[in-house]
């Protein structure tokens, strides 16, 4: 799209040139092609040197730029209108069962579902209205969808996982396969066994919850392992059997859960935390990235960091020890002098 | 299923009014529709609370509950029995090629083998008697799998992988993949080249291995990364290459193994820890949680926990840390105050 | 094939009888039908206790072998040349379409590429010549993959993903999905809100990048996710939302970047390691295996470990921490007993 066409579009005025624009940008990360904006002139140094085709600046700029200008209201919002435009558009789903999707004749679909190429939804299954289910999905037995949800390609729903309505589940999700459980010991004679422990039970997932891609959350042992409502969960997480999630809660990044421990409303898990099992997280906790929560937590500290887990106060003093024992040895060998000198 | 019909095939007698019950769950998790449990009278106000729509009690609980009670002998066993009876029923993969599968006519089929929709097994593949390879699955040219092993749908296998027999692998493993490996360094002219270094090798798992959702398992660079019987792999766990897992063996949940490394007999590594390469774990040592070993470990030690690990008294020492700095601080204190007094 | 043959081929002597091998392995890890070698004496304890079937050892070798002894030259380079024989034949990806493959009539398809069965490529992707897209992967709308690179099965490029030439995509990777992104608060009436903010960019992957298996890259929230040319990144990395990796550098096994972090040349990030949001890591730097980088590193130091990261001089120094406090403790001890004794 030509810069003039774009500044027409979002009500701006061109200056210095036209230029061929298809992306949006920082000032630095820009490059040919690309638009980019400034709202404040502390950074005029970084638009002096950006690379970028075009930039969006406010109508009081006085600073120049080594590009076409577009002067608009607010640069921010304007960039984020033409990153709407340049964006790929999204994907129609029309409404339809794809000739290659192999639906089993039992299942229950509600109006306006779209079932993409190359998906498999077995029998007993019951997708809501408007649901999208994108190419190569597998949908075992007896599992429910609820209206619009959106699963993309390359899902893998093992039999009985119940979705909530308006989820999103990202492509190469996982849901309900089998917890992590065995029994082991030695027989009479000497021999050690390892038994699995049957997974009996199933995953549901909440309404309004968002799971990124590759992320695994396992079936329970008994009874369901549970994601609550509204609950977003980033990529490649893990979720183990039997956990809770109230609701209202983030799971950020490689961070996980381990089985049968319960996150209260409104957590945050961050990147790359790890979550013992059989505890429980209070209301509005949030685990640090890269913690490691070895026993529950029960709101008295609001934000935990460590392994073991511990508050930002301990920590930060556990982070200074080096340099606390450094000034401790000083004042030892000081003290050690002033006491020999009396001898 | 009602309580009533549910408490006939328990052997137990129902009290208080009949219920519609559908799943398992504990006594907090509980809601309506589910059956709970309670053995042991301490946990009275857990029952007192439950949403439960009956609960399992011992003949001679004698406090009463907000639900109908099925009374049987034992709850464990009589919740563990209607678990099974409420569990989704297994999905019965009947022997037989399905007609959209593509199977090379040079693959090997045993006796009652499932090769689910949309799978593909290229040329030269031997697949045992019993074996279930589910839908969507790719096993590339000249793979081997053992009797009775269980494929989940859209798994990988690339070229020349061997599986056992009786395994179990779940949704999205990937198993051969190349190994991560570079050589690299600049040419006489100063610019740096990065060359892949071919991954010659293959990926074997023994008999009795279940290997979790989205874990990944490299290829040797030469020869085999091998995962011997019996182990039991959680999800998201990374193998990399030429890796030996000697057998009977824990890999739990995001736990990583660096190429060259290799685990002993009956060792447990527990979730988000990393091994680093070309070292030897000895036969029974867990390394716990997040830990990262950086070193072999001969089996002096058993436990090993933290970053690099060390023994839990160790590790427990350096917990306590800042504590016993900030004794050390008063202490110094007071001693500085009485050498000054005397001055 | 015989020892007899091989030792034909790789132009050495066979002595002490033949024997059927088919891998190569490491003394330790040989067993029968393999071959092994070695090259130095130091480790003939190794070769006397090999189950090798066979080991390539140098002429001058004086020191016997439990096995058939293959005398070449060059034991190492011998041995690279065997696994090149015993290695699964690399698949032939023949230039054509598959009849089960769901190509868009809009596609532009290069000269020789290969696209394999049940993939699907929707409209407006453009695939360069002598690209190879195996079975069973999703290409979105509007996707650009590059001249001779290779996809292996079950990826997913979500809708105008672009991928250079010379790219290795290893099986269950996940480029393109939505950036983890939300606003919350509470709205008037008290009740909470998590709202998902639109991710409009896409993912830019360069020339020659390798990417492992079961790996994710998020689309841009504005603009472009990006990885530089020649990056090699391992199995189960998480690269975020907006993240620039300029190019030559590695992200191992499991580590993590956050969104819009910018990655310098040359970079390594090892194993389990996480790099916060919106920093910089400046070019050449190496963060090490369980790092994580909260702030900027402007290469002063070139390799940080530890959780905040920090120097290997400064981690090193926390790591003896309990010793030093030990030895502090009993210098305060033998201090207070002087003091003591003196009053």
């Amino acid at each position: 799209m030509k810069a003039s066409e774009l500044a027409c579009i979002l009500g701006g005025t061109l200056e210095g040139g036209d230029a061929e624009l298809s992306a949006c940008a920082g000032l630095e990360e820009a490059r040919k092609g690309d638009l980019s904006f400034c709202k404040d002139p502390k950074h005029v140094k970084l638009v002096q040197s950006t690379q970028a085709s075009a930039v969006l600046l406010s109508p009081d700029w006085s600073l120049g730029a080594p590009c076409p200008i577009i002067r608009v209201e607010d640069p921010n919002h304007a960039c984020m209108a033409a990153a709407k435009i340049f964006a790929p558009p999204e994907p129609v789903r029309i409404p339809g069962v794809h000739p290659t999707a192999l639906v089993d004749a039992s299942v229950t679909i509600g109006h306006d579902v779209h079932i993409g190429p190359y998906t498999i939804v077995e029998k007993g299954c019951v997708i809501g209205d408007g649901a999208v289910i994108e190419a190569q999905v597998f949908v075992g037995e007896g599992c429910t969808i609820g209206p619009k949800t959106h699963i993309y390609p390359q899902v893998t729903l093992r039999e009985g996982t119940k979705v909530g309505a308006d989820c999103i589940i990202h492509c190469g999700v996982r849901l309900g396969g089998d917890g992590y459980g065995f029994n082991n010991g030695r027989r009479e004679d000497g021999s050690v066994f390892i038994e699995k422990i049957p997974q009996l039970g199933i995953v549901e997932i909440g309404d309004g919850v968002e799971i990124g891609s590759n992320t695994t959350i396992d079936r329970a042992r008994i009874g369901r392992t549970y994601i609550g409502p509204m609950t977003k969960i980033d990529n490649l997480v893990q979720v183990g059997h039997n956990v809770k999630v109230k609701g209202y809660s983030g799971l950020i990044a490689q961070s996980g859960i381990a089985g049968s421990t319960e996150i209260g409303y409104g957590c945050l898990i961050w990147a790359q935390a790890g979550v013992s099992g059989h505890i429980k997280i209070a209301d509005g906790v949030q685990v640090g990235p890269q913690a490691g929560v070895p026993q529950s937590l029960d709101g008295s500290v609001k934000y935990v960091i460590g392994t073991p887990a511990e508050s930002m106060k301990d920590f930060g003093g556990r982070v200074l020890v080096p340099k606390m024992l450094a000034k401790l040895k000083g004042e030892m060998k000081e003290l050690k002098a002033q006491v020999a000198a009396k001898s």
